[in-house]
């Protein structure tokens, strides 16, 4: 089956792919921000309709949020069984934040040095553009798919995904896959192609220590009784010791170990301390001793404090010990450490350290598990083939610090790995002002995917 | 010289002076807080006007900061030469904090159970009450004081009085005297009068302690740099030992032992660990091991943080590694511990607790020496015999917790003992939400100062 038609097709209808990019970044749908709802409907709809003329079978389902598309190509009439891959996206975006900061309006792509600049062209509608363009051309040169394809694309990633658990749980027979693909990640640097194979969990915390039932005068009570403050610095003080490890009893019980081979790798493409301290400001690096800087923010589990509050703390100085001191603490986990188990343990340890003349109260705000795909599966191995074919160099295999809560649960509920081809720069302004996407990655990206559907067709479900 | 009149006369026109009373506590006169300026300033106003009522030469004076008001009645025409008493106090107040835990609002004074409740009530507004009424009611009923009266009220008490030694200095001849009097303390217990004869004294610090030059997502740098967080933690929770002892080198090195008579006397009269524990909501006493509670809370030295603040602090989470995190840290200072040997210890064991990873930054709000007055004085006997008359009951003597910059200061400066005859609740809710004073406690205040007046006539200067 070959590719080559469909490649020349996108070459040839480039454009026309460049100005459809437009429209689908103009629509302001922005997940977090009441006033566009109508927006992020708007756009919903605009992609349903993209589906739709590439062949598909689209739809916009509600949730109890914001809606989510999903569209199906139907079976593929074939000799031979074909894998059925579950292309993931989302259309909503980050709010744009202070326009003063944008060289040019957030809402109005423009293009500048090969890039395309504006709210969303990374994260993540320049990437699900390459997806469709994909189809399309695929779709107007064959009769039909190489395999069966299904997609979903949610409109409240930027807001936690809150509705997407429930909607895949609720139809789970409709989105049944080999494999779900996405494009919502970085390559490694401009030139280097990347797959993500791994994200941590998260377990989100936060205690609150109570004293006395009012913030009392320091001099009338100071010494006498604990405050919650002090209280809470030695808690969380205990929960690292000197070599930066974190104390919670069976913390690291079931962390996997790098292999010697993954740490070598990491070595070789991984952030350097000098780049590392350029991209923060930090002093210096800082962390678990006997790991490397890369290893450390990827690869092993951490623990943070996020936010912590006592007492009086505006201008000048207020003699009181605090009623009360609370803090947020998140953990990053590794694969295979339990959320349930970690949260458990650290609930555990905080009691045990909180002493008996303060109270203590911990709540929860978020768990998921780590994620980790497997390496050498026939979906990694098309997906390296594809990005190694139109990048013209081989894509290094790369961990995300963070965590896409997703991944776990797509796992969980359809028992599929995830494929993360991502086509956006390292440096593409995530989050902030001025977010661009290249356009030669929109080139290469959808390139990457229709030659990734050609590898697809080869294998075996 | 017979002090009835003037107690019947202040009998007379007691609710007028408690609509006076009403009036001072409107003013919002938060000297920590910027925007209050304007009250700060319309608050010593309205108090020269009352001491110009009560027949001195009164003005308001500036200073660096927010104004004094300074009154003096002028020499006593009589045979015998009479003592001079500087008689001081502080209109300003703390900040009201959480609005949510007042039962009624902190500057609309509303009167429930005999208790007159509002920011200031007991500290000190309501307490310099007693002196404004006592001067009025003994200059209506009499020609003269019967004593050399000066008034120093300043506007800066709760913010550390900055500006007051340099006024105090520069006006040291105007403000000369044999004793500073002043009720800014509390009695032992509702029935029982005290003579405060000592207070502790004070280092306040701030440190902030810098890592990223913004707030990281901390799923991406999470792990590999410094968390100013919980840097902080660690480097507070390194400032106390198990023992409940500060770990600062040389922090006790000065620090008077008590003698085994005023341990015994502290255990006699001070607060049982119930009490404690009624007045504070704490779930147990806690400090030093080795002291009493009393002893604790007004003879030892103490650190206790009063303020602490990180990263996100609002509602649900924020997964962010916070650039900056920062405590304002106290001392309570006893004889004879040198502020500035305390402050300078402090500042190296901070340094040595923070680690090269983050930068700090250590600043100082305020440093006072501890106060003990002389117990045999002929102005500390006039002041017992004036309590004792108007409580029916003998003073006790004792000691405060908290600190009285002034007081070493004056002793300093003026080579004059302060004599402090408080009239407050000992659980008023000092710098708390529903401070209260006790309308029965403005009437024998009052009473006291009158009696205290007419003692003070048959002393030598």
């Amino acid at each position: 089956m070959s590719v080559d038609a469909a490649i020349d097709l996108f070459n040839e209808k480039r454009e026309a792919f460049l100005a459809d990019l437009n429209t689908l970044l103009r629509f302001e749908s922005v997940s977090a921000q009441r006033e566009h709802a109508k927006d992020v409907q708007n756009c919903a709809a605009w992609i349903r309709d993209q589906l739709a003329l590439a062949g598909f079978d689209a739809q916009v389902m509600p949730t109890a949020g914001h809606p989510v598309v999903f569209a199906d190509s139907g079976p593929v009439p074939s000799d031979q069984p074909v894998p059925t891959l579950l292309f993931y996206g989302h259309y909503d975006v980050q709010p744009p934040g202070d326009l003063k900061l944008w060289d040019s309006p957030p809402f109005e792509p423009t293009v500048r040095d090969g890039r395309i600049y504006a709210r969303g062209s990374a994260d993540d509608k320049g990437q699900i553009m390459t997806h469709l363009a994909a189809m399309r051309c695929w779709n107007e040169t064959h009769q039909h798919l190489p395999v069966h394809i299904k997609f979903i694309i949610e409109g409240e990633e930027e807001v936690g995904s809150p509705n997407l658990p429930t909607f895949v749980r609720e139809h789970a027979e409709q989105l049944r896959c080999d494999y779900v693909v996405l494009s919502d990640t970085s390559k490694l640097d401009d030139d280097t192609p990347a797959l993500t194979h791994a994200c941590r969990g998260l377990v989100y915390k936060e205690i609150i220590i109570d004293g006395p039932s009012r913030d009392l005068h320091s001099g009338q009570y100071g010494g006498a009784v604990a405050n919650p403050a002090n209280v809470l610095a030695a808690i969380i003080a205990s929960l690292h010791d000197t070599q930066g490890k974190v104390t919670i009893p069976g913390f690291y019980d079931d962390v996997l170990p790098l292999s010697d081979e993954e740490r070598q790798r990491m070595a070789e493409i991984g952030l350097t301390d000098a780049e590392l301290l350029a991209n923060t400001g930090s002093p210096a690096p800082a962390g678990e001793f006997g790991y490397s800087t890369t290893e450390r923010r990827t690869a092993r589990p951490t623990l943070d404090v996020n936010g912590l509050v006592s007492g009086y703390t505006g201008e000048g100085s207020a003699t009181i010990i605090p009623h009360r001191a609370s803090a947020k603490i998140s953990m990053r986990l590794v694969a295979d450490q339990n959320p349930e188990r970690i949260s458990e343990a650290f609930d555990e340890a905080i009691r045990q350290a909180c002493p008996p003349t303060a109270k203590l109260t911990i709540s929860s705000h978020a768990q998921c598990r780590a994620y980790v795909a497997p390496k050498d599966s026939p979906g990694m191995r098309a997906a390296i083939q594809s990005l190694t074919d139109s990048y013209g160099r081989e894509p290094v295999l790369i961990r995300e610090g963070g965590t896409l809560p997703i991944l776990p649960m797509f796992k969980e509920v359809l028992g599929a790995d995830s494929l993360m081809l991502g086509f956006a720069d390292p440096d593409c302004h995530l989050h902030s002002p001025n977010e661009f996407f290249g356009l030669s990655d929109f080139d290469l990206g959808t390139r990457s995917i229709l030659r990734f559907l050609a590898q697809m067709a080869l294998c075996k479900p």
